[in-house]
């Protein structure tokens, strides 16, 4: 027997749709949970919630939604992540613990009327871009069973593409927000650092690690980081950015390009062509296309790993790592005791680099309005990256790990598709604070571009028109004197 | 024969008013060399300019003022701090090298017409706050010679207080260019960190450095900052901070100060008297006192060397110190050598316990419009400190060493006199940005407390009555609709 709301699209348009016409929350959980059963991937998901209890929070939101907007929403939540009652493993079963409350942006979505379903796969600890460095199942990539899911936000971003959930928590630190949504044809928003407190998150670099959002379209992905963005004060990083109502795209903007000797694309063509197709798409936009070198950017990359903010991973592990060092995914203890050749000195030599860097860069990011790069240089096979498990990792990160670093913030959405379908992602970058600027050229993008939604066959959502609208602290004012 | 300008006052008003009657810059520079040569301690300055080249270069400004903020207008420079064509040595000689260029700072104040005329003495690459870390004469204190003179400006401030120079550069780190101006009875002032750009500096803790001004008035000091202050793109430190201009003291204000038993003398009754009495001045100034548990502000100062900050001392010198480690003062190389049991993860560790200290903190800031505390515990002579040279150095330290720490300006004046006659400076602290805000309150309590003009036995200046002026930036709105 078909079940009733087998073809809903979890969208939240769709979502508020169904509900207003009488659908019940606990009937959508109830599809949620066939889902994830039916889709037959056990790598998704590290835990679940438990039914019942779920069952009586969506009763207790009452029979028609008051108008929170998350209303009945269902997500899925990263397992580095706390949700109360649930585990908290960041795939690594010895470090696992009972979580006693909620992180902040969890508690955040709750208030917003939203139910955590359960806990998602990741690279172990949040090291790693390719979803297969976990002592669980791998997720399948939702586009092709073939190539890596992405990592380290792995299970987030395929239960997004398959529809199992409206949306995903991820965390973004080097690119695991954006990776994984680009290989999984999906939207990955990387906020500003800050915007969403990181309180109850399991630190990865605690000084630039970021909360982010996986969904189908960038209208909910920025729905959902407006619902959980503002200031924290028992969170020492959380910052007082104010996330700004989205307006109509801008008429004309400059958007930052790799010149072509800064591209790279692992000598794919097909993903070389999708970019310069989305390019195409820019100007016709309204962008203006500004060609920069990129090297500088890649090399604040070069500090992530091979220099010494490594130590923050170490830090945030220490006592686990000296204690229970067998316990730890063999390539991942391998890039974090990679820590142990610097000294205190040295970690402040890093931090003046980043800010003679982050200053240089400051010319070239003050002459554009945004970046736009590939999300990665070309989508690999799982086989290929167990061949080369940091090297192709370090590959996927070529157009990420930079973000995080530079203070920026980012927007992985589908670019225009490749011909033989595979994933094919761009990503919008720009300062601290432009999320909503970003966020308004990624939506045509995505449109523009016609990738169909994850791996569910429905075609990209419509940008929505939106009427210019001033921010709540905007005042007109007339200069006198 | 008496020298025509032996009477000569070096604020920068006597200044202005005697190049008004006719003097030359010349002849102030003869005043200004006799001087140095009669007061007979060879301490103050580590190296003085060519004779010959300043006097060219005193002829190169004209026989009148330009109108030029500080034309004409002598000073020293810390010899951390690079002037071109003379030797920074750090009161290091094995590390000394012939500077090629101007520091920022000193290029912008020769912009304005000053006239470097001599490099000063401190504790040895700017670690310590007794001013006797150093392999050359140690200052003499200039209100009593037993006193240690206070460091690391120590050269600096006694040059200031003893009349020699207008004003001297000092720097500050965690006190060095308040405690020597507290110990001297002088103004010390530690601005916004980022204001002046330190280019040019040799860095003690690059992330937290400041250059700092000794002057005999808040005016002066406040003066000679506006003319280095200024965003510096090639340095990466530099913030786009904007000098105020000072305007009237607020009618009322709330002023944070230690709970008496966060308040701290050393044992020292007349520190204390001394202290009360200027809390009595803050009243009648219009001040409502708020009592704050300062053991919060304290624990951040143990980061500082007891934490693993010391390590960005050691990543200054790295080179110079695992090369040539002899040629370091004892007692300098006992802590920088500290740094060494500190690993990456640890830095990364204090990074994150600072953050978290200034948000606790940032709540106590925000119920004040600033905090006054004692410049130190209580002076201390040369032959105590001897005796204890890492204990009684962080007792000098303690109302100073939180405060680069936590991005917080500051400004030390002498405060209410004690009536043995030592000096008992009082220090004024305020968010970042609030340069201009402890400005005007300084000086009238600088004012009140009636101690003489540094060493010179001269009444302490009358605080500037000001007009309520606009900022240049201010323009008056009229909200519409």
């Amino acid at each position: 027997m078909a079940r009733p709301l087998a073809d809903l699209t979890l969208d939240l348009a769709s979502l508020r749709t169904t509900y207003a016409s009488g659908v019940s929350p606990e009937a959508v959980l109830d599809e949620v949970f066939a889902r994830i059963e039916e889709c037959g991937d056990p790598g998704i998901f590290i835990s679940l919630a438990e039914q019942d209890a779920l069952r009586s929070a969506a009763r207790a939101l009452g029979g028609k939604s008051d108008g929170r907007p998350l209303w009945g929403v269902p997500f899925a939540v990263k397992d580095n992540i706390d949700v109360a009652g649930l585990e908290t493993t960041c795939s690594c079963p010895g470090f696992a613990y009972r979580a006693a409350e909620d992180a902040v942006a969890v508690a955040r979505l709750k208030a917003a009327g939203g139910i955590a379903v359960g806990k998602t796969n990741l690279d172990q600890f949040a090291t790693g871009l390719v979803g297969l460095r976990t002592p669980y199942p791998v997720p399948r990539n939702a586009v092709d069973p073939a190539l890596v899911p992405g990592g380290s936000s792995s299970g987030s971003a395929v239960a997004v593409a398959r529809g199992l959930v409206a949306f995903a928590l991820g965390t973004d630190t080097a690119g695991s927000g954006r990776v994984p949504a680009g290989l999984n044809n999906i939207v990955g928003l990387k906020p500003t650092l800050g915007a969403i407190p990181t309180k109850g998150v399991v630190p990865a670099c605690k000084t630039i690690d970021c909360v982010s959002v996986f969904a189908l379209s960038v209208d909910d992905a920025y729905a959902v980081f407006s619902a959980m963005a503002g200031f924290e004060q028992a969170d020492p990083f959380s910052r007082a950015f104010r996330t700004a109502p989205l307006g109509p795209p801008p008429p004309r903007f400059r958007v930052g390009v790799p010149t072509p000797s800064t591209r790279s694309f692992g000598g794919d063509p097909a993903a070389e062509a999708a970019y310069e197709a989305t390019l195409a798409d820019v100007q016709a936009l309204g962008g203006e296309l500004v060609e920069l070198d990129f090297e500088p950017f890649f090399a604040v990359a070069g500090l992530l790993y091979s220099g010494p903010f490594v130590a923050e991973r170490y830090e945030a592990l220490r006592r686990f790592i000296e204690t229970s060092p067998d316990e730890i995914h063999p390539v991942t203890r391998l890039i974090i005791e990679g820590a142990r050749r610097f000294d205190a000195g040295q970690a402040f030599g890093g931090l003046y680099e980043l800010a003679a860097m982050k200053r240089a860069l400051s010319i070239p990011l003050g002459l554009v309005d945004c970046l736009l790069v590939p999300t990665y240089p070309r989508p690999r096979t799982a086989a290929e990256v167990l061949e080369h498990p940091v090297g192709l990792n370090s590959e996927f990160g070529t157009y990420t790990n930079f973000v995080n670093l530079m203070d920026l913030c980012a927007l992985a959405v589908p670019g225009r598709p490749r011909p033989d379908g595979l994933p094919a992602g761009v990503t919008l970058i720009a300062q601290a604070g432009a999320d909503a600027r970003i966020a308004v050229i990624g939506e045509r993008l995505h449109e523009m571009g016609g990738t169909p939604l994850g791996a569910l066959g429905l075609p990209a959502p419509a940008a929505p028109e939106r009427a210019p609208r001033p921010a709540p602290d905007e005042i007109e004012i007339v200069v006198v004197g």
